[in-house]
């Protein structure tokens, strides 16, 4: 078809329409106090004359303009003149700060063109390719809030499972990084440790970071505050220390202490990724192509140059066999070659939870009693800590490869890895924690073994399912401890473990979790699942 | 894994805790006059000493209990006491309505459990196959509102391209009839017409009706209003009478005429489709099985027992190639067979828009001059309705194959369809309207062909986008009036067509869309492209 431009007869002159019909009609901005989770929505009342005017359906995707200030946002028609009046355009929480502009302030709504990388959208959606350019422009409109929650789905479901080839993987993790900012601590050598998750009390971090530090390594580590599981880095770290730090107090103490425990919301690393994980979380989408891109952009965004991933592999673990495993780590060793990142990757013991706390006060515990070498101390927290911090320490180029579980095991020992966490500690601002009698939910019951034999299997996901609903993470007293771990013999009626909650409601659920089933598998010595991992 | 029942032993007996943290703890309802489009939204105060108890995060879904009456909504946080007290749940107008309690009420809320279906839509969203049950489950909380726009989109996207099988369909489509009422018009033929969309001013079926209501044979029309076409069928006959019909006035019609040009939305066929295309639409996801579910489940939700399904091919219709009509066909009759519904499939021409006007006024013109036998009326339309109608008559048993043209003619040149037509449109209520001096947008442009030579291509794409730019359907004097159609020879100068619109604001709009690109080509005659239909 050969398009042409044709010639155009007016037939009869358009009178200048009274205001309405300019573009972009004129309304007064006014703040709805509404959080409506990262999605921008703007008010409009069904009867203000530029609603009628512009053909706006509710859920339309407008534009919002003041002066030079553009967003877009999705409408919802209001019916009662106290939320918006006729003459005012109301916009939510998210919307309001992100136009930056007082309330009260003229602003012009008209029709929004979409946001410019939806073609590449639809083009996904009906399962094409798409190259470097294309997830840009995609990540680009994500992060900054150009996309409805509709089409922000769109993209997860349309990306996820083996959707995306290696290839795209790694254009996407660039394009993620590209979305915010990414740090530069002016180091040759930044270390990174991470684990892509589901195993609960596994808070090696907080263990690995002081031992590297201790031994001179910059490792400025940010972690997220548990979404699915019962506590993350940030939820345990802040038992003993402030974490939530404006980013020039984490870069300080960063520098002085060569390391932090902190939480990354401040810096705004990788801002898409928080997009997408509010849409993947609630779905139960985690895709090897998604998982990598959203763990290295956000390490790369926080300027590591050397990183040590942990990917445990178990019958209740994210990852359930070896082969599984060996595809997830050539995915991300490919990416971070592409994008010059240094990977080890580890696979480690996913049979059990590591530790013997799962909740963030508990985690704490064992935490502090590993860096006080207290005999109570739980040994498998205490070694894989040891391992991955050995890891990091042969990153150094002075470090001989396979001498640096030594080197950690000597800082450990010898007191200085404690005397670095009560440096950083004390930097990013103390709060009292006693581990000897840390301060727990008041409300507790014990599990006891229905039968004599030997632990066999212990499930992850119903021990972090148990401890969530007892309250983790918003209840930091709540949680479950531990006290039989994977191999161990019972007996009828020993306790295999505590669960501690601060208010009744919580502790009933738990319990009727318990109840359908411990989580717990007790058999015969030969019925213990083997593990072939490295260390 | 061998899970055991636990024994429990309570360590510390809970003490009854005030009213808060007892399961379901009471708010006044009130009533929000925002319209979130077909999404339940409930609004607590970040204060409210319930939001603050039971670890609600922004977006949680919550379950909402008075009395026996519940429903699930996902929550919003305000920040403003005018919005939400501390005392009292809002939820939005969609909620509300769905709740059926007065506002004041007592309302109690607790997390929600996930909708029963969440475990199947995961598995589709990995990539299983699902079976008529989880079908059933989905498509019932979908209805009922249950699945928020998150949970949609995933369902949309995993169930669009290939990723249904065809008995998969089928399951798609039985579910979606039992989500809501199913009409029983107690005789044993009930027939309709449908066409799967993308032709502009395709309205065949307000000739169709007429004529084959006057042969006797019954035809309850209910169609839908546009969603992304420049008129829908509900939009066209409005211009002539009320299409908004409480559904036993409906009913009476059609006993009393045999037919009815209705608007569907009144009587509650198919829910779960609106909700579904409500995220369909503005993804552009239209697949050949979301297509077939979403067709054959209203149709036989209304009571349909015989079916014509138009399905037209052309190089900008929604089908493109012969190959792909074939593989549409197929999945139409493979479902329509399982569901009992006799269907007869008749590909069509869709090289062009059919008749001259796109928009409702010129279209309901055009009807009306098919109907009076008026020589301006448009030929194109005039046949293929003549032709659909005559499919549909060869459906009563006393009519042998291939007559049913010629007995729609007769109807037709005779006067009896207009009279039809006219009986229809009085029982609905009339509006005053004349073809020959129809209520045209008061504002219009030409435009011209730019060479001579011959109509080689018309645009669909193009030509509908202008229809909307000028304000179509929602000012129904506004759109396109085609003067020269495929194959004819143009002179340069001579009018292509016009565009009509009310306001100047809409008129620039499709100026600029026309000045990129008319949607015309012209060139040789042998370049008119060919099409290979039945008849």
């Amino acid at each position: 078809m050969n398009p042409l431009s044709p010639a155009l007869t007016e037939t009869h002159t358009p009178e200048p329409h009274h205001g309405l019909h300019e573009e972009g009609a004129e309304l007064a901005l006014r703040r709805i106090a509404i959080d409506t989770y990262r999605e921008n929505v703007a008010y409009l009342h069904r009867d203000c004359a530029v609603y009628r005017a512009e053909g706006f359906q509710a859920l339309s995707k407008i534009e919002v303009r003041s002066n030079d200030k553009r967003i877009l946002a999705s409408l919802n028609v209001v019916d009662d003149l106290a939320l918006v009046g006729c003459h005012e355009l109301g916009l939510s929480e998210d919307a309001f700060l992100q136009l930056g502009v007082e309330a009260g302030a003229t602003v012009t709504v008209s029709q929004a063109e979409p946001p410019s990388s939806i073609g590449a959208l639809h083009r996904k959606i009906s399962g094409e390719r798409l190259d470097a350019e294309d997830f840009k422009a995609i990540i680009r409109d994500i992060a900054a809030l150009r996309y409805s929650k509709i089409e922000l789905t769109a993209f997860v479901v349309a990306t996820q499972r083996d959707e995306l080839d290696r290839e795209e993987v790694y254009f996407l993790t660039q394009a993620m990084v590209a979305s915010g900012r990414k740090l530069d601590w002016h180091e040759p050598l930044v270390v990174d440790k991470h684990c892509i998750g589901g195993i609960p009390g596994n808070r090696t971090s907080m263990l690995v970071v002081p031992i590297v530090a201790a031994h001179g390594l910059l490792c400025p580590k940010t972690s997220s505050r548990a979404i699915t599981s019962p506590a993350g880095t940030a939820d345990t770290m802040e038992v003993l220390a402030n974490v939530e730090l404006p980013f020039e107090l984490l870069a300080d103490i960063v520098r002085q202490h060569r390391g932090c425990l902190a939480w990354g919301g401040t810096a705004n690393l990788s801002p898409a990724d928080d997009v997408l994980i509010s849409v993947e979380r609630p779905l139960g989408i985690d895709s090897a192509g998604q998982m990598v891109a959203s763990i290295l952009s956000k390490k790369i965004a926080a300027g590591s140059t050397h990183l040590v991933l942990d990917i445990p592999i178990g019958p209740t673990a994210k990852v359930r066999s070896m082969p599984d495993a060996q595809r997830l780590r050539r995915l991300f060793e490919y990416v971070a070659e592409r994008m010059h990142l240094s990977l080890d990757v580890v696979i480690t013991d996913g049979r059990q939870p590591v530790g013997n706390g799962i909740g963030a006060v508990l985690e704490a515990r064992d935490v502090m009693r590993v860096l006080e070498n207290d005999p109570r101390a739980p040994n498998d927290l205490r070694q894989k800590s040891l391992r991955l911090a050995g890891r990091l320490i042969e990153c150094s180029p002075d470090v001989r490869g396979g001498d640096g579980f030594a080197i950690a095991r000597d800082i450990l020992d010898s007191g200085r890895a404690l005397s670095k966490m009560n440096q950083i500690i004390k930097a990013q601002g103390m709060k009292s924690f006693d581990h000897n009698a840390p301060l727990l939910g008041k409300l507790s019951f014990d599990v006891t073994a229905q039968e004599g034999g030997v632990i066999t299997g212990i499930d992850n996901l119903q021990l972090a399912k148990i401890a969530r609903l007892a309250g983790s993470p918003k209840v930091i007293g709540a949680g479950v401890d531990l006290f039989k771990k994977l191999g161990t013999a019972v007996a009828s009626g020993e306790v295999l473990y505590r669960v501690y909650a601060q208010y009744a409601s919580d502790l009933l659920f738990a319990q009727q979790a318990c109840q359908k089933t411990s989580g717990y598998s007790i058999g015969m010595p030969g019925e213990v699942p083997h593990v072939f991992v490295e260390f």
